[in-house]
């Protein structure tokens, strides 16, 4: 199989980091796309993906997936151990509810707040730097949010590491493009990144 | 178990179709909020949601469950049949993928548009309405592509009906506040409308 994706883009990331914990990493070919340069924008990869974003994982059999979030549902499926996506019912439901958390009140406003005030893809998207620094609000109060829910806990939800801890380490590394980071005062939120940096598959 | 919700609003709506839709709806209480009024911005509520969304799933020992998607997660898990996830690893990816789809590039644009431009919650947000006009566009882009992609199909991901089929309707549904809908020449899309339409489970 391949994943088409973007090194150094956010995403992609999440997805690597997700299948280096289930060891899976060497099972699939990577295949570089530059989107600045707009390898993304193709009538071939359009046919692969339709939304045109990375990553996009494609079968032997041509069969596309696309969105990080059905690839990683797909190894956990094939490949449930280590368990990333919760382990009972009431763990997987929350899992999904710190995901969803995590990508609407997160990750998204970081990437419009990107695409928004930075100028990135001025030349593919209408921008609205009004809308962006909205966004970098909302930004700035999950940090908080974060820092008050760890508080005692050593990992985002239960007592195990799973994707939440991926997406939220991913979305706070992303920020760097927005120049917002942990601060001085968000103790709890810290002591988790710096525990959860020291994993092997976050250098994926 | 209890489910916090407004019964007008797309969220909860999902999840009662999707509950309905298993033979569920009569395990639940549930409980009416005004959002207009502010019902969900309590701090009683804030505890149970710290996002103040409905709906909200709240267990008889107290846990509670947020976010439309992490409710059907759980009660998918507690009760596999009827499928409405997928049900082979590539089917669940395939469900998530359009699930992810229909939420980043149709409902929650669909949502912004709402938020944006009617003035319905200027009260306690930022309005932009030049956003909500962008919001518009990827609205009706995506009536295009569900348009296309239900040429020849039934359902939206393989040969059965899932989440994805519930959440695309809600949310079509849901535009009525943007005055949007099926253009008379999105023929494949009225039709699966009507189809979907018919089940029992839509009026829950």
């Amino acid at each position: 199989m391949k994943i088409y994706e973007m090194k150094i883009a956010p995403n992609p990331r999440r997805v690597r980091i997700f299948m280096a914990e289930k060891g899976l990493l060497d099972q699939a070919e990577f295949v570089e796309l530059d989107l600045q340069k707009g390898e993304n924008l193709t009538p071939e990869f359009a046919e692969k993906n339709p939304m045109k974003k990375v990553p996009v994982l494609e079968l032997d059999d041509g069969t596309c997936i696309s969105e990080t979030m059905a690839i990683c549902r797909y190894f956990e499926e094939l490949h449930p151990q280590p368990a990333l996506l919760g382990r009972d019912p009431l763990e997987k439901a929350q899992v999904e509810q710190w995901l969803r958390w995590i990508e609407f009140y997160f990750f998204m406003p970081t990437g419009m707040c990107f695409q928004h005030t930075s100028g990135y893809f001025d030349d593919r998207m209408k921008c609205i730097p009004e809308w962006g620094e909205e966004c970098r609000k909302g930004v700035e109060k999950f940090f908080h949010l974060l820092n008050k829910h760890l508080e005692g806990r050593e990992y985002i939800v239960g007592d195990g590491f799973s994707a939440a801890d991926i997406n939220a380490l991913c979305t706070i590394d992303f920020n760097k493009v927005n120049r917002v980071g942990i601060k001085e005062d968000q103790v709890h939120l810290k002591a988790w990144y710096d525990r959860i940096s020291q994993r092997e598959s976050i250098r994926a």
